[in-house]
């Protein structure tokens, strides 16, 4: 383990973060650090391609239970850690945890994607309890106390939300959906409420990341799957200045707390989040070519990507010429390793402990 | 109707092109000139949206059986020239004509996407029969020759196919797919397989794009709605090198034929591809940030896009902004007033007079 001098983030915090930094290479990235091996961790490490998940998932079929059990949760954030020592754990959650707990209608069906009760009207937006929500959501932060408690003294812990406007989406459109045509008839149509859903929306992130941050989340991720269905000016509206009002509230509250912002098929807008919405580190799907992001997005944002999952699950020499090719394309940039996307189910768990030690042998 | 000088692609054809651009500004475009108002067409300009397209589709039950009817395919092509006078029309088909013509089994059921049989073997690959295609494809070309016969004289006719990696996806996969899992599984499991399906379908389409400019399509325009699901290494193989060699083989038999090429949510990597793939015009997604692809992109390359088709839904201030955004960002450059997506059903034809009398009020 190597780390880099006098690449480290000006933001005043490097002389208080030093006693972190020496023993979690993840944090020391995030703060700016160049590291090498790359800190690793992967999207959706904690899951159904693990036989030790499916094992405890069996025990309780609903999921937002599942989700919502604080011993159950905890086991599952751990389990990848204890197969591979991966440098960060995140807490195993849904975005869809926020909503629910706000009191909106949701449910997963087995072997479906998740169901919402569409909100078109004021009265739904109304309905949104946010006392409601600190109540229901606090079994997620008893998680992160315990993942938090258990974690190897190097292993970094990461909390997450969904972004506002992927909430907002599902919320609207009351499913996954490859245009999201219903949700931008809102947005487009009635700007009023659909702003005024995402502002709830903003309010309802901060204080659940915040309490997540106070539980002991030493980094927190927001997941904007479905930003790349935006027009640039929508993508600025609804992705780049509510993330950027999230992270200011956020480092008000918890100066030490990391960010890492994830605009799924963000394109070319990627430079302007990286620039705007306050975040320390953008992750990179699995389409954005990292040498381009390295070249094009402000050196004092770490870059966070972004290896296809589906060469994870070929193994053999695709998954060793596509790894090597997110290697060499890191250079002298802070970089943590990841996918571009979650682990899929049918990933052999052998290909992850290869991927793994492939990573850790790049100097 | 303004054109500018000395703008025109520095390849030889201006001179020979003459002729034409001074009658058709979509062709000039293409060519590399700035013609101000934009030239504009809009993808799935025939379609569902009109009620003199679903009167004719309701007289043809079977989609693809519409698509190989010459008279119908003709009319339908011809129908948004009648209404909006579009400055091109495009060929009315379907990217999974190819495939089916090559002997690939291909449905299309009511309310459903398209299903093809799942091509995993050898012995499916050895199926594909390019005499058959030639055969069962030849009422495109006839298609092309009737539209092309009765086009104004202004307006120029685009013909087209599915990219090669987009077709492949759907034959390999037998379906739309969020991530392509098991195209990639084959991509990255079997290259051999994959690469000669890839290698067969690029000898097609170059047959099959090369038949309609013989019929009279003046350009041609490659659609890889797929393109953003790959890695930048499988980007470049399986997109940026199969299109140059269709670039290379069409612009060698059809010197005065213009391409488009419309990578979707290829982000980062539309560098790669504007500079590398051989086209003459690149079409850009909704989530592309036109003034950055008219910054980051090569200027020799005509651009065409990208108003998202969700605002056509909504029409009002929503429309009017979100297209004063497009065109704000057009600045001097070569290009072409699209969408970022086809026309979607749901879409007021009225919404789209009042964008095209937008787009043609701009000096």
């Amino acid at each position: 383990m190597t780390v880099g001098s006098g690449k480290t983030r000006n933001d005043g915090t490097r002389g208080m973060m030093d006693g972190m930094t020496r023993t979690k290479p993840f944090l020391a990235a995030l703060g700016g650090e160049v590291i090498r091996p790359a800190p690793l961790w992967l999207m959706r490490q904690a899951g159904r391609y693990l036989p030790e998940y499916r094992a405890l998932r069996a025990k309780a079929p609903d999921f937002l239970a599942f989700c919502l059990n604080p011993e159950m949760a905890a086991e599952v954030t751990l389990q990848p850690i204890r197969r591979y020592h991966t440098d960060a754990a995140i807490l195993f959650a849904d975005i869809l945890v926020l909503p629910f707990a706000l009191g909106h209608p949701v449910t997963f069906e087995a072997g479906e994607g998740p169901r919402l009760e569409p909100l078109t009207t004021r009265a739904q937006l109304d309905r949104l309890d946010m006392a409601r929500a600190v109540e229901v959501g606090a079994p997620i932060n008893e998680t992160v106390r315990r993942v938090r408690a258990a974690l190897p003294a190097d292993v970094a812990l990461i909390g997450f939300a969904g972004s506002p406007f992927t909430v907002a989406a599902y919320m609207v459109e009351g499913h996954g959906s490859r245009d999201f045509a219903a949700a931008k008839a809102l947005m487009y149509g009635d700007a009023p409420l659909f702003d005024a859903l995402m502002n709830h929306l903003v309010h309802a992130t901060i204080a659940y990341l915040s309490a997540q941050a106070d539980a002991g989340a030493e980094a927190l991720m927001l997941f904007d799957s479905w930003a790349g269905v935006l027009s640039p000016a929508m993508f600025d509206r609804h992705v780049i200045v509510p993330t950027a009002r999230i992270a200011a509230a956020l480092k008000a509250r918890h100066p030490h707390v990391r960010l890492i912002g994830f605009p799924r098929q963000a394109g070319g807008s990627l430079i302007a989040y990286a620039e705007g919405a306050g975040v320390d580190a953008v992750a990179l799907d699995t389409a954005v070519p990292p040498a381009w992001a390295a070249a094009a997005l402000p050196r004092n944002v770490t870059l966070q990507g972004n290896l296809d999952p589906l060469a994870l699950v070929a193994g053999g020499d695709a998954l060793r010429d596509e790894t090597e090719g997110v290697l060499d394309a890191m250079g002298d940039r802070p970089w943590i390793f990841n996918l571009g996307h979650g682990v899929v189910p049918q990933t052999p768990p052998e290909h992850v402990a290869a991927l793994i030690a492939q990573v850790r042998a790049k100097r």
